[in-house]
């Protein structure tokens, strides 16, 4: 009897081992991936003047960039892309990414595929999340921005930006992806050049948008994972030169 | 010269012939999907009380459903599941599908993929887009919803729901996908049974929520193209049974 009971300890055992070693696994091919914890910033540019706010309609989404400059000496210049601050810089494209990270304390990760964790999501709005992004030989701006369209009804949205120009971004397919609770939301579009400004894009709409009751679904603890992937999309241009 | 000249002529056009092949290619893969043109439904029920209105927030979205009527006399009857019309009909589960199909005059459709073509977009909320999807062994309801959550600003909602129990309901992964002008966007999750009152799944946002900027993106001349697929998920159920 005892030899029975020990053997059918034994199964139980191997049958838990089984399912401890298929957890793991998931956690492991998860872990696979560079998670990168965001922290919140409170926009300042908003609480004075956001670029889109001094555009008139028609000048909204469309290019030159959003900050003018009374007095472009070089039209190879272009003024900081940084979306919380109001900054005066102005340089030449390839140094954008250095100015991020050097004035604006922007981080930049490396990878095929990362996963950005949004903390603190419950914060006021307007609350920006950003991170660049280095992959395929280019610098990509992540920005997820909570924000009230409408008063009294925060949205997230979330778009990529190639540290580029518009031609170059052509050459780029982003996806973000929120996965959790038997839930999946993926966006995929081209992304736009950082030489548009952010603003016009979110006010367009053209991103991943969340409502607050969907931000909360994907969220876990407070925060909120992205999973980011970038490709080239040689069948993009193929088709647009047809 | 002119051998020459012809010779490139020939060149130009096997190269042309080539494009219109891929493009064929393109058009007849999408064709292979039945595509369902879905004309809208100006929602008679919002007119008057919606159960979701007449409902405590603490029974929204709890079972069982959300018509109720006063007198049941058998506990396995379910009530009329259509959104649109406060119906008093009650009958048995297996016979939900008929009782839309005759009374409500809601088209049912057979195939695993099928393309959901919503049309007059345009018109103003609260409108309806409804159709019954046969699939798998079951029957399936998708609403497309366009309804002021807040006023003046219209939002469209998508879900597809069960006509079964919840415990049938797991079983399944449904998938909305919209796809235009290089943007994709898709969702993915648990159908809910027609037995949760489809009000509560959209007042929670568990659906595939648009904004009218993302929604006119995805459009063309007022209409709005919804891929749907429909797969058994095994593997969830492993791991809730972990």
């Amino acid at each position: 009897m005892l030899f029975f009971t020990q053997c059918f300890g034994a199964v139980l055992d191997l049958i838990h081992l089984r399912f401890q070693h298929y957890k793991a696994k998931r956690v492991f091919s998860a872990a696979g991936q560079l998670v990168c914890v965001v922290n919140p910033t409170h926009s300042l540019k908003y609480a004075s003047t956001r670029c889109a706010a001094a555009q008139t309609p028609a000048e909204q989404g469309a290019l030159p960039p959003c900050h003018h400059h009374e007095a472009v000496h070089d039209p190879q210049l272009v003024p900081c892309t940084c979306p919380l601050f109001s900054c005066p810089w102005e340089g030449h494209l390839e140094v954008v990414v250095s100015h991020l990270r050097q004035t604006h304390r922007i981080n930049i990760l490396q990878g095929a595929e990362i996963v950005f964790l949004a903390t603190d999501m419950h914060l006021p709005a307007p609350t920006d999340w950003i991170i660049m992004h280095s992959c395929l030989g280019h610098q990509f701006l992540l920005v997820l921005r909570k924000q009230e369209k409408y008063e009294g009804h925060p949205q997230f949205f979330a778009t990529m930006m190639l540290i580029g120009t518009p031609t170059q971004a052509d050459n780029f397919t982003y996806r973000l992806e929120l996965n959790r609770n038997q839930r999946r939301l993926k966006w995929e579009a081209t992304p736009r050049s950082v030489l548009e400004c952010v603003d016009s894009v979110i006010s367009d709409g053209d991103c991943l948008v969340l409502n607050t009751s969907l931000a909360q679904l994907f969220s876990d603890n407070g925060s909120l994972a992205i999973g980011i992937a970038i490709t080239t999309s040689k069948v993009h241009n193929a088709e647009a030169e047809m």
